[in-house]
Formats: C-alpha cells, structure tokens, sequence
C-alpha cells in the first residue's frame, strides 16, 4: 500500500474520563514519533467535530514537539490531566445517505487542512460518528483514513476485552467503596449505607465494588447490577437478612436498575431530559433505595452518589489504565498510516497472566452495540458478583500513577 | 512533680476522618516510646466511651509492641487507614454535678485497669467529654490525667491554629473540585455545577474549594459559607453574571448556608432528624440551589455533594496533616506524663514560613465553642474567600503521603 501523506485530526468526544487525556497523549506521540513521514501535523478539533466544522483547530504537532521529538514534560502532564483537554461534544452525525451535504462540507475542511487522517477519541457514539464519516467516505474520492481510538468508563463496547478510561474509574470506585465501607463500620448502630454507582446500561462500574474484598472484608454487603432485574421485595429481604447479622450494611447499585416492568427505578427522582442520543438522565436511584429502606426497615439510612468524580479524579487514575489508553492511542496512529479505516483499536487479552495486545476491528460491528456484564459475571441471586468478574477486573486496576504535585494538588495541563 | 505510674487509655469518637488513626498512631507511639516508665499498657476502648463503659478494651501496646519497640509497619498502615479504626461513637456523658453516679461508675473501671491516662481523640463533641470527666475527677481522689487530641475534619475548634483531619480534607476537596471544573469545562454549553461541601456551622472546608485557583484556573466561581447569610436573589443574580462570560459555573457550598430569617437553605430536602448533641442532619443544600437556578436561569444544572468521601478518602491525605496527627497525638502523652490534665493539644503557627509547634490548653475554654472562618477570610460580597484565607489553608494541604497498595487498593490496618 502506497503512503498516505498529509496532515491528521484527532478529537474528543462524549463524557470525560480519567484517561481520555492519555489516549490523546498517545495519538499525539504515535504522530509526532512517526518515522514514516506519512503525518506532517496533527490537529487536535476543539469540542469535538463541533469544533472541527467551526474550523477551531490547535497544531498539536508544535505544542507537543520540540525539535521533531516529543515534549515528554508536556506529554507526562497531559497523561495526568483529566477530562477532555481539547474539549468534547455530544454531536450526532446525520445518516451520509440521508444527508450527503453534511459530509460534502466536512470534506471540504479536510481539503483545506489536507487532513488524510481522522482519530476521534470516545465511547459507544463517537464510534457511531467514525462508522458514519467512514460510510460516507467509501462514496468519496477523497482518500481519509478514520481509526475510533475507544475510551469509555463504561467498559460496554464490544469487540474489545475492555476500554480505556474503565480501569481507572473502577480503581477510583474500588478504593472510594473501601473507605467508604471503613467509615460506615465507626459506630454500633444499625445503619444501611446505598452507594449509587454509574451505568446507564452495564454494569461494570458498579461491579467494581466487589474489588477490595479480594484484599479484606472491606467489601459491599448487595451489588445490584442493571444487566438483572431489580426487585423491591428481594432487596428489603436481602437488607433485613444482613442486619440480623451486623451492623453497617453497604449496598452498591447501577443508577440504572430497573424494575420487571422496564421502569427505572431512579424513575421517580429523575430529570426526564433525555440527551440528543436518546439516554435519558437517571438520578436519584440511590435516594430511591433510601426511602425503600427507611419505609420498610426504618433504621438510620443514607445514600452516596459517587458523580462525576467516577469519571475525572485522575488522582487515583490505575497506572495500567494509563499506560494501555496511550497504547491504545499510539496504536490507532500506527495502524491507520499502515492502511486500515474504519477500525476501532481494541484490547485482545492473553491467557494465563494478564498482557495485553491491540488489534484493529471493523467499527461498523461494534458502533451502537452495548457490552453487558455476562451472565456467568452475575450470582444466582442477582446481588452480587461472582469470582470470574472480580478476576476479570482486578488486572484493570493495577498500578499507581506517579503524579507530579504543586502546591499540594496535581498538575494540569491546558490546551 | 512525682511521675504518675500505671495504664492508659485512649478512644476515639465523633465523625471518621483520614487522619483520626494518624492520630491514635500519635499516642500508640507516644506511650510505647515513653522512657519515663510511667505508662506501662496502653488499652484502646473500642467505640469510644461506649466501649469503656462495656470494658470493651483492646491491648495496643501488645498489638504495636515488638520487643518494646513500636512495629513500624503496623504504625504505617494504622496511618494510612482511615475511620476509626477503634470505632467511634456519639455518647453525651451527663454533667458530673447532675449525674456523679455515672462518673463513679467510670473510675470504677478506671480502678480495675489501675488506668491513670485518659486520651480522647475526638472533635468539639469529644472535648466535652474530657472536660466533664476532669471536672468530676477534680471532686475525686483517683488521680487520672486527661488529655484530649482534638481531630475534627471541620477546624471549627478554638484555641488551635488547625485541627488534625482538616488538611486532608481540605486537600481532597480542592483536588476534586479542580477534577470536576475540568470535567465541567469540556462541552461549550451554558452548565451550573453546584457542589455541596460538608460544615455545618463552620465554612472551613468548603474555602478549600478555592485552592486550586493558586494554581491554575481551575477555581470555583463563587463560594458561599455559613458564615454569611445566603440570599437567593445575589445568588441568581451572581450566577447570570458569570453565565455571561463562560460556559461552564461551578459554585461550591456549605450545607450550613442559611437564609436571613435563620432556615437552613437545605431546610426543604433535609431529613428532620438530630443526634444527640442536638445538630440536625442536613442534606439536600445542593440541591436547593440547583432547584433554585432551574427555575430562575433554566439551564442545565446540576449538584455533585461530595458526601462522606470528605472525611475518610485517605488515599490523598496530606502529609503536613497525618505527620502533625501523629504529633499531635506524641505531644498528648508526653504532656501527660509530664503532668498535663483538662487540656487540649492545640496547633500554633509560627510568623513567617510555614512551622507549628505543639503546646496544651485548658480544655473547659475550648469545648462547645465554635470557631468559625473569621470575616476578613471572606469578601464582601459574601460569595468568596479572600487571599488570607488562602494563604491560611494553602499549608495544610502540602505534601502526599506514600501510601501502601496491594491488588491495586490501599491496604487498611484492622484492629
């Protein structure tokens, strides 16, 4: 295959993570070490493609180089910064058949830029808007390569073992869980504590929580998954059963459980704004757990939403997170100057110890596809996880950052 | 005066915090390095008071004795634990002039251990308690010292330049509220973030809120404290102002804030219920304010509250904080040995560079007062902190504890 010479864009989309930043930091270094001569300067979009159409583009190449190789003071403070740095969107691209204008006018962009090749960082949408440019430009005679470069707290895209941006946030709730259970155990009164965890759909942040029983008895009592059905009746008798025996009861549970009736059961306390995607915004799940308890127990109760904080305290970010999202990155860079389109980089995991490799994979088969916690991850009983998903996350977590510090807080990077 | 010989016993009481065990590792460290002979074992009353009166007692210097030497690992992971790891409780003892039977009881067991020194590690609650039993001790010819070690997440004690637990708390806080403005500020949308900071009467910890602004432009727009009477109209009417200028607003505040005519803010959405000491539980101040910019601005808003996490989130405690607990707790037992009873440990800070040194107070001046951010800390217009509340904070934040992980989570001491 002939090399395709010109410029690169890479952009951020959909909800921050903890390592979204990394993985831009590996484009950045896959595009700056390039020894093929294939990129000359990488782009970053500010916003997303909102900013690609406004043509609001920063040179990449010249804030992270310096002499034609990479800043690595720049690059290890990007790595450590949280939430998008070139900043997201939530934009969804119009079907090419339905409106081929759209995508005539992003080409006309790319033309003007020379931009030969197009990363966007994100989740289960982003791939939708890399399947969409790449559809589109199949009836193009402009020649562009599209990589998706995944990144999602969520860990629910297909196709991949699992996706940058999960480890840290299940790291973060893992640890966050531990203390959080270290506090509820001070007194000698019967107390219910709900932690309500992120997850529309999946549930792997939640089953995150399980994590420090691997190291103590530090652990959550109930884990309530959205992949099982919740039930008023079994959750109470659950509770009941666990206070006859102590006296801190701790449950973790998906913001997004639902009753048999396909109801959320966040329903009641939710702000029934739905975004442009169609995800409704669910709140309140735990508070909903809450009133449960206290109507049909009565003891002292509370509920801890954890919130964005899942999501950006890079803090506590898990060093093999870190360093598989700048592969991850890297990766993406390498593979589109080697030919390949339409793919998103996924995470292939060996057997035995944990390793792993990248590979690339047709997009079209993996955009709006939702990855659940499999059943055999899930107990009979629906309230907790098993030992096969405790050993499947663990290796996610592994590793600390070292961050640097000023002032007593980290450092962050501005674009 | 003659060396008092005998047991010691030390509780800890009152909310968790990420500091309280550096503290008790303070006094363990204290007692088993005294070279005085004066104290020969050193109980822990598990849960407090409540503990005691249960003769619920462990033996710390068996458990952190190695050949008379402290057991440096277990010191370390006592130190990086955080809640109480004795458990704690929120028992009001009964004025010794009303109830001396109650008191008789209590040197009843102090007798049965020969228990000579009395440590309580607790906030304004727990000073109480030390206060109440020196002065019953006083009409007493048991001869006991009592030394309380303040440790309060909230600094509302007086007397004490700082209290231990405060920088930690305050470093989580303004490292998380510099994670969520940099998630808040990825998407160019017109967004309020209003995150709900632990205080009930004292604004302490929601100033921290603006250190990140030292070094970055990650700050809070605006802060709003207890200290300060909380008007809806400047509130919206600040909100508009800087929705003028940017995206993304983020506001922190205490749940304490109150409305003129004296109603908690959160007044609406808070659970009705008071412990023991009288304080009524809040919640819901965040919410609140979200409720109130929906219905007068109309853009989308939302509140984060940063809940228990404040208080036992250990795996970002500041250095400064857990090695001036663990001084703090040395200073009590030394003092005591030396003949100190019905004081408080207290902070002060030296003029000039950052240096504290450890002195004693009389306790009954310092329990069941309240000390409060003091006005020139704040601005004028009530809706932020000034440089010298800063340059007050900024100190206790400095430095990051080396903490011990194992399968990716902090590892905890249980006792």
């Amino acid at each position: 295959m002939e090399l395709l010479k010109g410029n690169a864009v890479v952009g951020q989309s959909g909800g921050p993570t903890a390592a979204i930043n990394a993985t831009l930091a590996g484009v950045i270094k896959g595009a700056i070490e390039d020894k093929t001569g294939a990129i000359e300067t990488l782009y970053g979009m500010r916003n997303g493609v909102q900013g690609l159409l406004e043509e609001d583009l920063v040179n990449l190449t010249e804030m992270f180089g310096c002499d034609g190789a990479l800043n690595e003071e720049k690059f290890a403070l990007l790595k450590q910064t949280p939430a998008a740095a070139l900043g997201s969107c939530r934009k969804k691209l119009p079907d090419p058949d339905k409106d081929p204008a759209f995508f005539e006018g992003l080409i006309e962009i790319f033309k003007r830029y020379n931009i030969r090749y197009f990363f966007y960082i994100g989740g289960n949408d982003s791939m939708d808007t890399v399947a969409k440019l790449t559809k589109y430009l199949k009836t193009s005679d402009y020649e562009m390569r599209c990589v998706g470069v995944p990144k999602t707290i969520d860990n629910d895209l297909v196709g991949t073992d699992h996706t940058p941006g999960f480890g840290s946030a299940a790291k973060y709730i893992a640890a966050t869980m531990q203390e959080i259970i270290r506090d509820c155990n001070v007194y000698r009164l019967p107390a219910v504590t709900i932690v309500e965890i992120m997850g529309r759909d999946a549930g792997w942040l939640t089953a995150a929580a399980a994590l420090p029983g691997r190291l103590s008895d530090a652990a959550p009592d109930y884990i309530y998954l959205p992949e099982r059905t919740f039930d008023e009746e079994s959750f109470i008798s659950d509770v009941k059963a666990a206070l006859e025996k102590k006296f801190a009861v701790v449950i973790a549970v998906s913001e997004g459980v639902r009753f048999a009736d396909g109801r959320y059961v966040g329903e009641g306390t939710q702000s029934g704004v739905a975004d442009v995607f169609g995800h409704k915004y669910l709140a309140g799940t735990g508070k909903a757990l809450e009133q449960m308890v206290k109507e049909k127990i009565g003891c002292k109760t509370r509920s801890v939403e954890l919130n964005v904080c899942q999501r950006c305290a890079s803090h506590i970010a898990s060093l093999t997170d870190i360093e598989e999202s700048v592969r991850t990155g890297v990766t993406g860079v390498v593979n589109a100057i080697g030919g390949a389109t339409g793919v998103m980089v996924c995470a292939v995991r060996a057997e035995g110890d944990y390793a792993i490799d990248f590979v690339t994979r047709d997009i079209a088969s993996i955009a709006n596809a939702i990855g659940d916690v499999p059943a055999d991850y899930i107990n009979e009983a629906g309230n907790y996880v098993t030992d096969k998903c405790i050993d499947y996350i663990l290796p996610l977590i592994a590793g600390e950052v070292e961050t640097k510090y000023s002032c007593g807080l980290p450092v962050h990077l501005t674009i």
